[in-house]
């Protein structure tokens, strides 16, 4: 039964879907009532900063592709439900052949966003009962994604270096799971990256037990520090790795673009899934986005979105060192959105999260959410984003925020 | 087994969904091959003109957008799953009222185009082994899309006024589907309208029967002839009506742009489920579509559609007559992109196609595409649309093929 239905009138009756989205569906309500509460200061969503959109190069571009009547046509009419060549090159070009994925492509689709590429996995592979097998944490979006597909999730721990390969093992032979979904670099909501190593690993394991390995990599190209490491499908020929990205954090979220790579034969079916949920991706944005990967716009955009970010990250770091309690653990990412903070054993972020909403007036994401355990496994986490929020507005809610965990101790 | 796949290597297996959409998947993929070849004349596709894109006013608006920093911060943004403010407003005034719809703002979403309204109602309401009754013959689109949730399909027969409810409610007391899906207004592929009777009808036997009906209405602005019938949600207060609609035939393909309308509990869910397909709709055509009606462009766009499609009709229906042999019939729809031929008994359209393609160059939707049965019924029947063709191309491919039929009589 749904919560937001208990004791209505007869209703004609929804998917068993709907039943085994219900947690997941609860957490993202009370998460997102906490996020778009204007007055409060959010550390919580994992939105790309406003700034960090391209926008004048955007305006000029698209002044110019809708003054071009071939492009403004082939913008505005239906396109290949695979995307439009022009955005499927400059993907491989740009983004997947910089980090050692030797695509062809046929074996690029471009979805709308990252969650629609997780999505479309799902829709090939997933049925009611199968096994996913995620990261502890994992991205609780993507959660949602699979709960939606009714399957049961199961979770492995990670280590400093990534997913406990040992324990994981173990778990493919326990459980054997359709799909391991995970996000090996400055992953969501730790900021951990995986070794290079285990990705050899992971790889490996694909082939040995027959599993998918789905690879999320929105944040790989925002790094601020370390050296570059290849994606898991840069390291392996196996069909079973699918790699999913997003437009969302390099680009901009509203115009809904991410891509998916897969050997040809798995994303022909993968187009299929597509075009028997919304046909094509939107042939606007792609254009605008093909075109200012292919005007050359994007080395320096990038740099210059990674120097914004890098600076709020150094300030968070330093402010959480400065003003949280005694005994605060914290990850330090090399890039990406987000730091995981935990908290000494007597504090309990969820149930400090109100509290804090009302003392400080700032909110924040609960590690509790990142599990896929439906009890308060991970509550003395936190996660942060310090991509939103200008320097000194980190340094001052950072301080109000440890000096507010202090007085709970 | 999918028939891309017959013989090849062992990979990790699908899920049971695909298998259930193999026989439309096949279907459309020898469509699309008919209709991306260039050599050939088209009159299969369901695409708008491409003269009927408002691209300049769309220039102007776009322009404008971009140079005014909040919206253009708000296109390039996460928005609300549920659709941006401003352009649910514009449906309510512009698309809904006007058609006899009353809705509240949180009972309107905006999907990524019409297909992905019909996905998400089905992904709200269908468990594997459900049923869904269509109409014979229906949309082969939302054909695959109900495929994918592993249902099964039921077909109800169509009269000169639209569905047979006898046979319908005949239909429904053996088969309980879960969802009845019609396009009651300028049907695709029939180009029949139904009667405000049988609106009524239908309306009721939704509560009787305690069965969603799912009203597909691309078509209903696009009226060249006859009076405005009202939707069959304008009827009743039924909260089993749920609404689609698509901005693909009277804005443009190309923005991905369609709306939903229930009852707003049930909009709750369904916007649920678009979180965990798409997270949210594209920003930039949304910002441009909301404008585009609230600065009053929509009226007299619509006029000058209307009129293009009206000749393009009036020119394939008098070639039909003139050239078609004897015994041909064929409907005379009031709007919509379509008509629908009986060929005479000795000729069979879908035998034909390779043929025409190759003697006269021209193709076109084959009957038994349309219908839910596995077989070769339908196969008198075409469906030609005269959307996207100017008068000239119409009138002398209408005779080449109808010279085409006679001589293989």
């Amino acid at each position: 039964m749904n919560w937001r239905l208990k004791g209505r009138k007869k209703m004609v009756q929804f998917a068993k879907r709907r039943e085994s989205m219900e947690y997941t569906i609860h957490s993202m309500h009370q998460i997102m009532e906490s996020l778009t509460n204007k007055e409060l200061i959010s550390f919580g969503g994992g939105a790309p900063a406003i700034e960090a959109y391209p926008l004048k190069v955007i305006q000029e571009i698209t002044q110019s592709v809708l003054k071009n009547e071939e492009k403004a046509v082939q913008a505005f009419s239906y396109g290949p439900t695979i995307g439009l060549p022009s955005l499927r090159k400059a993907v491989q070009k740009n983004l997947l052949s910089p980090n050692g994925i030797s695509a062809e492509i046929d074996e690029i689709m471009i979805t709308a966003g990252g969650i629609q590429g997780l999505f479309l996995v799902g829709k090939l592979y997933l049925n009611s009962g199968d096994v996913v097998l995620v990261e502890a944490p994992t991205f609780i979006h993507a959660k949602m994604v699979f709960d939606s597909f009714e399957v049961e999730l199961q979770s492995c721990p990670m280590d400093k270096d990534g997913l406990n390969i040992k324990v994981l093992e173990a778990k493919i032979k326990k459980y054997h799971p359709k799909i391991i979904y995970t996000m090996p670099t400055f992953h969501n909501p730790t900021g951990i990256s995986m070794s290079i190593k285990k990705r050899k690993q992971l790889a490996r394991l694909a082939e040995t037990y027959d599993v998918i390995i789905l690879e999320d990599d929105p944040y790989s190209e925002i790094r601020y520090s370390g050296e570059k490491v290849k994606a898991i499908k840069a390291y392996t020929n196996s069909k079973n790795i699918i790699y999913a990205n997003s437009f969302s954090k390099i680009f901009s979220p509203g115009a809904r673009l991410g891509y998916l790579v897969a050997d040809s034969e798995i994303m022909q079916e993968l187009v299929e899934m597509k075009l028997a949920t919304d046909t094509c991706t939107n042939g606007l944005t792609q254009t605008i986005c093909a075109e200012f990967f292919n005007k050359g716009h994007y080395p320096s955009h990038l740099k210059n979105i990674c120097t914004i970010y890098k600076s709020r990250r150094d300030v968070m770091a330093k402010a959480i060192d400065l003003y949280f309690p005694e005994g605060t653990k914290h990850t330090s990412p090399d890039g990406g959105f987000y730091i995981w903070v935990e908290l000494p054993e007597k504090l309990d972020g969820r149930k400090l999260l109100p509290v804090a909403n009302e003392e400080v007036k700032i909110t924040y994401s609960i590690g509790s959410d990142f599990f896929v355990e439906e009890n308060n496994k991970g509550s003395q986490y936190l996660r942060l984003s310090f991509a939103g929020k200008e320097e000194h507005v980190i340094e001052e809610a950072m301080k109000a925020l440890g000096t507010f965990f202090k007085s709970k101790l």
